[in-house]
């Protein structure tokens, strides 16, 4: 299921119909599931259909006409879920002949289009919403239609499937998926006008009722444009093995971002996305997880305040594992494209209780073995650098409207790094050492994050 | 040294010309600061004609004309040490017959003033921003001008001095100083066209040269567009009782703003201002303010730590002069026009680690009368308190992208508050007692605010 043509002359800003193809098959993909269509099939807690509809919406797109085919009611009661959690409108279409071909199941929304231009893509492609923006900020000729190639051929997954494109001068000259020369890789994405249509009434008078046909034609008469949309992520999964490679990148984007410290990306991430990618698909919510991981932050600090080795070796892997639960609420909002604001607010105050509980207990424990303030004090002086490390590039945010770059100050103070090495120190039967040390680091790095603020806040006049 | 005339035609976002009168002697002001001419008269330590500039340039005007007459060399050299510490750009010109009138001195500058509109003002009229914007909002007629009037005539200084005018549907129709019947007060702040000297040079033929007089001759034509500023604090400062009050103003602003807390409204801010309005004549910068007020609380915290009555007693005055003394960097800057967001980072920063200093030492000298863990855990978490209730309304900013309300949990919250809690404590001889207090109520705010982020952060998707 994979074919095209696009649209011309849009405003960049024009927030289109999309057409979402949903009418095949996928006998590639039978059995899996439980024979479930393709559009339905799950993966990582969120179907096919479903996020092709996230990453449009994330692109600005609000409204939606999939054209049904293969088990019509089971698709059409799906998507219409989709459109009530994610509150976009979604139209449908039958294509009585889809079994001919997408050419001939994107015909049957002909007459229901009423603009003039619509974004058109497939219901079993993994796309980005930046893919989505690059292609809507490109202008198609009038008569012709635009599409999303992908130059970095070395990157193209299962190069034998994919359908392949000729470009001469940013224009597709020749498309087919058995080309021996060719340029770019058919992501599957168009940006159309109706122009699409005619080519494809064309091509059906020719017995050709593939969407790479009556792509064909327009190709021909130079009216398709490609739009470079190469370093992005998109794969057509249509096979299991096409699956499991969606799955990894959807698992592998979770790390991504560059605001991960030293430890969350050797030790944490690996971990966390594993379990993330298990509770996915279970009615576990972010939010809770948020808190179970609180809670057994909780539990450890109560460990790690009884002194006894045993009991302060289970408490500081305790603190370590709820560290690394603590990734799975992020990680598990992202997949399911639920990330709210409220969720992130309740994570980043409970982090800082759990700090305070986590040095509070390592103190009062290391107090009662040694007798004097001096405990007490160290204790004091490293949770207050484990909360102003935090502070200080919040606050850095609010003065220069910009998020504090990911440099090795705000590696090292944190969280992922601090708690492993109050772990490490249970381990050792050291815990008291390690939070010290964890203080230390957080001091020196508040007082870098300091410098860098001062120097980057020039002196601004404020307005009355 | 007051007068009218304004123009037309104007987009709301042009950045027009400022010409600035700065010719007259001002003799009613004369004697006063060793008889220097009035625009360089300092006022809580900047002149007259810093305020004017600086308020011209946060209104968004860059280029300024200053036309001179009086003492045209010191006046100058005066203007022109302030384009350079404002960065702005000032020509001159001066007014040969400038004792003729202030008319005299505008005409002036007619071969100067090189594009069709320009903003009108004295060098001696006290004057905000926002009163600025408003008339720069206005859009004149092509053949006339603007004048910002003010229609609260019970607020109007000096009444008896003001030049008045009579309205008639938003336009001026008489103006003057001896008006029985009037409307509203002339403002001294024009936005003119080139219409203004044509009018200045009818009224010359009849030996009228004040630029009432020009305005006047437009008023009669229906050409003056009345633009109302009513509620804009301004002044001019033409007595000494004027002058007074000018200063008055000056100070009762800066404990404008809603962001004070309660102790800071009804007890720090009326010391702190006074002592501002001392320190802001000298060379004293905010950040050594700033700097001042953090070794204070440093020396405070060390007598609080000693445990001793009388010791104690001094640490806890000398932390409250330190958390009254900190509000004056913030205000020398605003009296000074050279607020910055390096001083106002350094200062958030070491504020924090005041608060840390006091919290350990008052846990320090009660934990030492008193054996046991009880007394650090008590202090460990106060002085917890105490960060997370600044961290919390932080991290609000960061998520809901608006400051944090000035509410009840942000008011009982405050520094100023605690700290007051604290000093009162150590004359009462409860120094820890009080400190527990505080964190006890920081512990609330900050539920507070966790509850009002949460209700108003709705489940918002973010992009991929």
């Amino acid at each position: 299921m994979r074919s095209l043509v696009a649209a011309p002359d849009v405003s960049p800003d024009a927030r289109p119909l999309a057409v979402i193809l949903a009418a095949g098959e996928g006998s590639r993909l039978a059995g899996h599931q439980d024979g479930a269509p393709k559009p339905v099939l799950s993966l990582l807690g969120l179907s096919l259909a479903e996020r092709t509809i996230t990453s449009c919406i994330a692109a600005g797109i609000e409204r939606f006409l999939v054209v049904l085919g293969h088990r019509v009611d089971q698709v059409r009661a799906h998507y219409q879920e989709i459109a009530a959690r994610r509150q976009c409108q979604v139209e449908f279409v039958t294509a009585d002949d889809w079994k001919l071909g997408n050419g001939a199941s994107l015909l049957a929304a002909a007459d229901t289009v009423a603009g003039e231009t619509f974004l058109l893509t497939m219901s079993d492609h993994l796309i980005t919403p930046s893919l989505i923006k690059k292609i809507l900020r490109s202008r198609p000729r009038e008569d012709g239609i635009c599409l999303a190639v992908d130059r970095d051929k070395t990157g193209v997954f299962d190069v034998d499937d994919v359908t392949k494109v000729v470009l001469s001068d940013n224009r597709v000259v020749r498309i087919g998926k058995s080309l021996e020369q060719w340029d770019a890789a058919d992501t599957g994405v168009f940006f159309c006008t109706r122009a699409l249509f005619e080519a494809l009434r064309q091509a059906r008078t020719q017995e050709r009722h593939s969407l790479t046909d009556g792509v064909s034609e327009l190709a021909t008469a130079g009216q398709v444009k490609a739009v470079d949309v190469s370093g992005e992520s998109w794969i057509d999964v249509d096979t299991p093995k096409a699956f499991r490679e969606a799955r990894r990148r959807l698992l592998t984007n979770l790390t991504k971002g560059g605001e991960d410290g030293y430890v969350s990306v050797r030790l944490n991430r690996p971990i966390s996305t594993r379990i993330s990618a298990r509770l996915v698909s279970t009615e576990i919510t972010p939010n809770q997880i948020t808190v179970i991981s609180f809670l057994i932050s909780l539990l450890g600090a109560g460990l790690l305040s009884v002194g006894q080795y045993a009991v302060v070796l289970v408490g500081g892997l305790l603190v370590q594992l709820a560290s690394v639960i603590d990734g799975c609420d992020g990680e598990i909002a992202r997949l399911k494209h639920m990330s709210s604001a409220r969720g992130a607010w309740l994570d980043t105050v409970l982090d800082r209780y759990a700090d305070m509980a986590v040095a509070l207990a390592v103190t009062y424990a290391f107090a009662t073995a040694h007798a004097g303030p001096l405990p007490w004090i160290v204790g004091f002086l490293a949770a207050f650098g484990f909360i102003m490390a935090s502070y200080v590039t919040k606050e850095f945010v609010i003065r220069t409207r910009r998020p504090y770059p990911n440099d090795i100050f705000n590696r090292l103070k944190r969280r992922d790094l601090r708690i492993l090495l109050i772990c490490l120190g249970a381990v050792v039967g050291r815990p008291f050492e390690a939070l010290a040390l964890a203080g230390l680091l957080s001091h020196v790095c508040v007082v870098g994050v300091l410098i860098k603020g001062w120097k980057r806040g020039g002196i601004r006049q404020r307005t009355a």
